[in-house]
């Protein structure tokens, strides 16, 4: 937390071109995409990293100068870290449509002079996309030396990748899929009705700013987080991190069927720090935009037609084992489809306990595999 | 459905003892278990075969003179089916606490004339399996042929067989655990919180017996259903069901973010035929009573000495490789620790792509496996 009279903020903003055009038909006027960076370009222009995000971060991937609070891959970015900031220049963007100073559906929209909520356009993960490359554009980049994308990241830079040939020459791809199957469709869709019944989402017109009050869909964003947990972790570290240890009685609540295991407890706390600081509708429009995505749809219908489009050298693809929502049989596929697009190749299958989350907490296992894969790029 | 003017219904009723004891510390007064049979008991009493359901099935498993509607293992019990009702002499109990005929907190309690509601006392699996034997006892039977518990039953069943030792010859294991793990614990707290957290649940006072109208917890039950569907099927059958099929245009709703792919109809269609034919606090006692079981209680702290302390001379644990709430793992420590306990066990590790809830749809392999093990019991 920054202190009284303080405003640590790293952020900078590129001023998207005006109109900017979207996938499915909609434009913006005026928008924005919110970055950061670390590290120094070098006169080649040639030592560009890219870090497209998950879902729900914000583009405060590590800490600096301008902003000395912990990012959230806070472990693998900075000086001798694995992603090493003496060596790469590097930029993490706040996607489009999320609520970390990049427009979104929280934001104003010109036309109105009130928040776009729903009448913010469809959004899908090639929109994030090409607000990504249009920021690094602006910055001098012609090419990137790596694009790196976590999770749904992974979607959007496979997107970035297909949209623009030459884009970047290396790319890591942590943890993501080149298609949602019908499972990750399942949770999402079922998170999103979970807001979206709640009577207090109110079709989007919910008190965006609301510090507290009811006009929120507590409830709803609630069950969306913790269903969220659940997948993103595993049964099996699950089973040596909580087994049946239950609460104390003084941690208990006195509801009828309340908490009374320590796993309650814990999904719980997950949820509290959720559900006021990241917006309901722009979790409804990047959750869809997740399920929409699908790299098939640029290979005449097959995965693998799909990913043979993307032009690069070299790809590291890292998966886990115990992930559920985007399971290794899909990072598999994309590395298969990358070399047979001509790049060569590393696949790395982890058996981090943690899940899908891993990439957020195996620190050690990742900085290995990521940090090797960069410093052979670095030494060519 | 039944035509007008008849009524098919084969259950029959058992009276509890009054006051009936449970285990938390409770009673029941004029309580009864639901139950229907088919075949005849023998005159040695020796060929009773006991069902003990998942959370809701009722005890109607399959059609019979009295109620010809097909029951939830229609394709496994009959004349010549793998349990053979030519044969045996099969019960099958509707779990007390369940609202399907038992006596359960939808129930009139006899101390205030209103239904029991939160006032039920707290049920624990132990109580469904007391009441079941009872129920036996009833017909006549001292000791069961074989003891079968599905799902949420498993449990049940090893409840049944450790309080009364000598009670069954013989034990089918399907798809069970012997505690509930934080994974299974996770995704329970949640469909009891969905439900809790509809405004409409209203501590548990809502319109039992709702047929329309808005004072129902609905949306709870929908979100606690579709999560249910969720985890008792698995992502490999999935992709191979629904891959990325979306809706005709006509069968999409009009709803801002409504479904759009056909895996999120398929979990509406599931949820509509449950939410108002379930009541929400049964769901919410026998989810709970769920969570509470295990068995390690009865070995210091041990599921493995726990379930040594179960007398029987065979049995057969069945499990599904791609069960994600019940894992494979904990139906192999069901198998090895009845053996240790000197019962001969096959156990049977399926690789039925239907998830958890194969025992009721993956009929040929359950039935090669259990109508086998049955067929060599009856053979001795």
């Amino acid at each position: 937390m920054n202190g009284p009279g303080t405003a640590h903020d790293a952020r900078r903003y590129f001023a998207l071109p005006s109109p900017f055009r979207m996938k499915r038909g909609g434009e913006l006027h005026g928008a924005s995409v919110a970055y950061e960076t670390w590290g120094e370009l070098n006169a080649a222009r040639d030592n560009g990293l890219l870090i497209l995000t998950g879902l729900s971060p914000s583009a405060h991937a590590a800490s600096s100068v301008d902003d000395p609070a912990p990012g959230w891959w806070e472990g693998m970015i900075g000086p001798g870290k694995a992603i090493d900031t003496t060596h790469w220049f590097v930029i993490c963007v706040n996607s489009l449509g999320s609520d970390k100073g990049s427009t979104s559906p929280a934001s104003i929209d010109p036309a109105s002079g009130e928040p776009y909520r729903l009448n913010f356009p469809e959004l899908a993960l090639e929109d994030v996309a090409e607000a990504a490359h249009a920021t690094v554009n602006s910055l001098g980049i012609e090419q990137l030396a790596c694009l790196i994308g976590c999770s749904m990241g992974g979607m959007s830079a496979l997107a970035y990748m297909l949209l623009h040939p030459g884009g970047a020459r290396a790319h890591i791809s942590v943890d993501t899929a080149p298609q949602a199957q019908p499972f990750a469709i399942a949770i999402r869709s079922l998170q999103r009705e979970a807001i979206r019944l709640d009577p207090r989402w109110d079709e989007g017109r919910y008190d965006i700013h609301a510090q507290d009050g009811d006009r929120y869909p507590d409830i709803g964003m609630s069950i969306a987080r913790k269903l969220g947990v659940i997948t993103y972790r595993s049964a099996m570290e699950w089973n040596g991190r909580f087994a049946r240890i239950r609460l104390d009685p003084e941690q208990r609540d006195d509801d009828p069927f309340g908490r009374e295991f320590q796993v309650e407890s814990y999904l719980e706390g997950h949820a509290r720090r959720f559900v006021r600081h990241f917006d309901p509708n722009c979790y409804l429009y990047l959750s869809r935009a997740s399920d929409w995505f699908d790299i098939a749809e640029y290979g005449n219908g097959s995965v693998h037609e799909g990913l043979q489009r993307i032009r690069i050298e070299r790809a590291m693809v890292i998966g886990v084992s115990t992930d559920i929502l985007f399971p290794l049989e899909q990072q598999e596929q994309i590395a298969k489809g990358l070399e047979a697009a001509g790049a060569t190749v590393d696949f790395v299958a982890l058996d981090s306990p943690q899940g899908h989350d891993a990439f957020l907490v195996d620190i050690e296992n990742y900085s290995r595999a990521i940090g090797g894969f960069l410093d052979r790029l670095g030494a060519d």
